[in-house]
């Protein structure tokens, strides 16, 4: 299942070498993982009030194939590669037109109260096709 | 004319306090400008390539009345308030369901090659409502 | 008093225009207003956490004069207007060699817990000129 | 040979979860690696308008181990790994009191004025100890 997340190069993605800027990459894709959750109806505002979880980034990988510039229209897409106990792996890529500019792989891990690996909540898992 | 775009709170615009941090609402207001200028079939890219010209903010007033959080859904609305030879006045405010969040006045002037004043092309001035 | 913090404009603060994004001058006086606490000994961090109270920003005015680019070494000069029970006003200019590319006005509100007006605590007052 | 560059957690660094957002360390690598040019008396704004060229990033790997938070002291140290022909690699840690928070790898392209792969200029190679 790949979820595809629409979105628009504004100004303050560019920086003075005329393309987007690329910490800013990172930030498409959390926008995608935030937007993929809520299509399957999960607020991280309510996972965190209610489970005490929240997801942290534990490494993220970006490979910059071609750039992105003002006023392009980007979709990101995103696909669950695993989905473990206490970690998920995403591929999201940034593509324009169907051509791929940024190829990122990220790996999350869920966290409890304290900071400790908590189990992936059970409806977050289901979103993403990781079984029971 | 009021042009009205919406847009969601990620993680990357929010800070330790638990809410937007307040610099962002001048990306949310940006980004409404352009869309506001692409919706009228006007992308700055051609201005600045066929005209040459660019707009620069001389001016921004924000009042913070009420602070967004994670995971809103806002809409910024965009209303002309003056349309200068050279200068644009816009009032745009940052909503969340009806409520007005942050109010801002921005104004722009519109730029030539050395970074002179220019005037405010004739396709921006007929988007914008602001005659010939 | 005026304090004055010096910083680098980098990559991230530019736009396709070639300049500092008009936004990114907001981050460069909150950083002045975080060094000019923690000059004075206080840590927001602490302040939070012994008084319950946060600053937040309630109005602010930018008019932008002059661009910053890549590499310019620039200096934030900040200047309290004035202490009032409940709020802080700050003039802070933002500077290269002297001169002043944006002046910023910037209103504070002190709040306790429940985001309701706090008295400004006395060690901010000190700090910041404003008597007892 | 390290270099070494600080910096300060501020507000805008930081997200709902209290801490420095995931994306954030990408602009602090990104600043070392600019301050360590310049250290050694190299601007990046010269070598555009001499030479023509730019530095691309075209790979960047984060590991994240521990959370960076609001008015942290951070030390990015950056340590070239190999310099080639019209590539860099560099080890990048984002690190608070000998502690690394974060561990970075980046590979950035020399890229000339049609985007096409060029040599690495010979200061920038003097300077990061690539031989001639």
């Amino acid at each position: 299942m790949t979820h595809r997340h629409p979105l628009r190069v504004y100004w303050e993605d560019t920086d003075a070498a005329g393309i987007v800027y690329y910490a800013n990459y990172l930030k498409f894709v959390e926008r995608a993982r935030t937007e993929a959750l809520l299509a399957a109806g999960i607020r991280q505002t309510d996972l965190r009030a209610r489970h005490g979880v929240v997801f942290a980034v534990v490494e993220a990988r970006v490979r910059y194939r071609s750039p992105a510039r003002l006023e392009d229209q980007l979709v990101v897409t995103t696909i669950v590669e695993r989905v473990g106990g206490a970690r998920l792996e995403l591929r999201q890529d940034v593509t324009r037109d169907g051509e791929t500019l940024a190829e990122c792989l990220v790996t999350l891990a869920c966290l409890g109260p304290e900071g400790r690996a908590a189990r992936v909540p059970a409806e977050v898992r289901a979103a993403f096709g990781g079984g029971r």
